[in-house]
């Protein structure tokens, strides 16, 4: 008998009709045996509703008083949840972060878990209970309810994973799993069978919308399977698997687009130490967030520094680094738009050679035209390329033949446990 | 420095600009020098656009469940309602039931109060706190959330004030206090500045829908003020206290008029031991609520027993009856429809004669004519008439105005301390 952990997102339990599908899925899985704890996110755009009404009430609400609104929202669906299970004849209960003891920080908004008094659910799941758990929330020392920031459902479902030592964790999301690209902008993209946890960390930051960075480090650290799966379709989805040796026979697991960056270069700074963090301090005060950081010292007494961030946060950020300036007495601000960044993901870069160069013959040879690039920042698993923002997609697709993740035929399924990756022997 | 509780109902927390009000009501009583617990229902309709939520999951839902949703609906107010105080400047904390340690056993949706760690709360005020809570809902021991059932946030504020041995617990309603009949129906009723808890529950048994009879019994029990006043106008409304030895210079306080009753009477029973048990066993099991009983004994082997009904119960009700007849083996079953019963309360009744005649001469002296009284049932401080339908309004007119409860003339305001009620020495 397996311990399995599903979590089913807001689109997924939208409404009753979308409840009762998430509680038979839970329950086909009690039936071949398994013992299961659910987790839910708050029904549609309740979460968004909720803030509304916040704002109705006070522009600027206590973070506390937040966290206590907003976790009714999941308590909402939990309850439904362990209703339609019960409906179907299975018995069920419905607990809330403090209930099922999910201990966190007080770190209102965005608090970081402490401990998962996981024996309070296992006493449920000893009675044959499947057990409803409200994703996103906890519970702080002093009592007050407490919630994770957004993504926080697959955080506590991560969470509830490693601490109940689950078989699975599987996310059931309006999406069928992980892909080697966007296949709305990729047509021949692949769904991946499996992924390391680590790959699919570089390619949620890069901006792939399955998961949450959050939990996919939770689940590396805790050595937890992720498994992605669509709420209404049976396919078998996307693990996300600890890293093993054989994955490194690939160069490249996938690639993604960051679509609209903008670049602000702040050129003939002082040199001195402890620059680089009075910049950075003053941008996270302003609440930006910064893509990739591109410093280039030009001589002994001389700075260029750059750094890339979502378009829609220029506006914050220019008046930031013009303050900058100001008050170091010297250099000037350059703001770049229309920009985008293109990115190849794969461990197999630790140990092979040729996977940058490979990407630079892509971008030169791309149909219609060579694309021109910007700047190139790497990771120990991750190669990306700062290119103007018209030329992204057809460089994704360029990149992502060179490197031959496209659909391929290939003689069975691509169930887990018989896993199929992209090798690119060509490119090695 | 007084402690006061502040109860607000679901149409006075509806919007967000009611929640505003609300919040300003109790900053004032807390800058006017007290400390202050707010008490609040769920938003207007919340209660019932969950439940009709619950039913398009599942016919009959759990109650354990159904608590779990119901819940929401004050913790969201609370939530709202510590940000709007938080926003005129007023540090505030809100506390759900199990935050605030309202332990309850656990019968789910009607669950009873074990007790109240008001210790909790207590730390809070001391911190100069406005403390915010979670009317109707409790904690089960098992950490389990419960509510009280209809009515319950009066409950909860009045649980409260016993707990905390507060100076007064206000209830903020949509009427504006207590009066000796429904002014609707008769246009002369007067607001009354005083009624006892005991009075206040047979009125609150006979239709006036100010408070739940549950939480008078729980006032009454603990000794708690109550005060009912308008949460829009700065009336001073009623008070609900403990009966004082110079109330009962009073005869009546109040009349009241439950509008459409039916009455079931089964005739010709078999005179047996416990038969009355057996009948009202089958009734309740039915789910109807009985009004009165009345019994006659006609003959030594032979019983007539009837019981009024609200009119709308009659359907569940006729179909009880005749099964127990047939069970009986004997005896026949008459309904009659077209009722209502008149009643006039008063502490007053226990030390005072002639009241049920004043009552009779009343309705056989009524204008348009003389009203005929069908049955006649009482209590210790009430007389009720079960009289025909259709004269319902000019009986609670007449009787009103035969025991002097009509607005009179008189010297300063009702405020509270400086007590006027009616006396009716005519009738003695």
């Amino acid at each position: 008998m397996a311990l399995i952990v599903q979590k089913f997102g807001g689109s997924s339990v939208a409404d009753a009709e979308k409840i009762r599908r998430c509680a038979q899925r839970a329950y086909d899985a009690r039936r071949s045996g398994n013992d299961v704890v659910v987790v839910v996110s708050a029904m549609g755009r309740t979460t968004d509703r909720l803030i509304e009404l916040a704002q109705d009430i006070a522009p600027n609400p206590p973070k506390r008083e937040m966290d206590q609104l907003l976790a009714t929202g999941e308590q909402v669906t939990i309850a439904l949840t362990a209703m339609a299970l019960h409906a179907l004849g299975q018995e069920s209960v419905s607990l809330t972060g403090a209930q099922c003891g999910f201990r966190t920080d007080g770190t209102h908004t965005r608090a970081r878990i402490v401990a998962v008094e996981e024996d309070r659910i296992r006493r449920h799941l000893r009675a044959g209970r499947v057990v409803v758990v409200a994703g996103f929330q906890g519970v702080a020392e002093d009592g007050s309810t407490t919630t994770l920031g957004r993504g926080g459902s697959d955080t506590t479902a991560v969470a509830l994973a490693a601490a109940l030592k689950a078989d699975a964790c599987e996310i059931f999301t309006d999406v069928d799993g992980v892909y080697t690209a966007d296949p709305r902008v990729v047509p021949d993209a692949r769904k991946l069978p499996r992924i390391s946890h680590e790959e699919m960390l570089e390619l949620a930051s890069l901006g792939a919308k399955v998961m949450a960075s959050r939990s996919i480090l939770l689940g590396m650290k805790h050595q937890v399977p992720i498994h992605v799966r669509h709420s209404l379709l049976p396919d078998a989805g996307t693990m996300i698997v600890q890293e093993t040796p054989d994955m490194e026979q690939d160069l490249v697991t996938g690639v993604a687009l960051k679509p609209s960056l903008g670049r602000v270069t702040l050129t003939d700074l002082p040199n001195a130490a402890g620059i680089q963090a009075r910049i950075f301090d003053a941008i996270a005060a302003a609440n930006v967030l910064v893509d990739d950081i591109i410093q280039t010292q030009v001589g002994p007494e001389r700075l260029d520094i750059s750094f890339t961030v979502d378009h829609a946060e220029l506006g914050d950020v220019k008046p930031v680094a013009d303050r900058i300036v100001a008050e170091l007495g010297r250099g000037s601000v350059k703001v770049d738009v229309g920009l985008c960044k293109v990115s190849a993901v794969g461990v197999g870069m630790r140990s092979h050679s040729g996977i940058a160069s490979t990407m630079f013959h892509a971008l030169a040879s791309a149909e219609d035209g060579p694309i021109r690039i910007e700047n190139i920042t790497t990771s120990e698993i991750r190669i990306s390329c700062i290119i103007p923002k018209e030329d992204g997609e057809r460089a994704l697709r360029a990149v992502h033949a060179a490197f031959g993740l496209g659909e391929r035929p290939h003689a069975g399924s691509e169930a887990v446990g018989e896993v199929k990756r992209a090798g690119t022997p060509a490119a090695t």
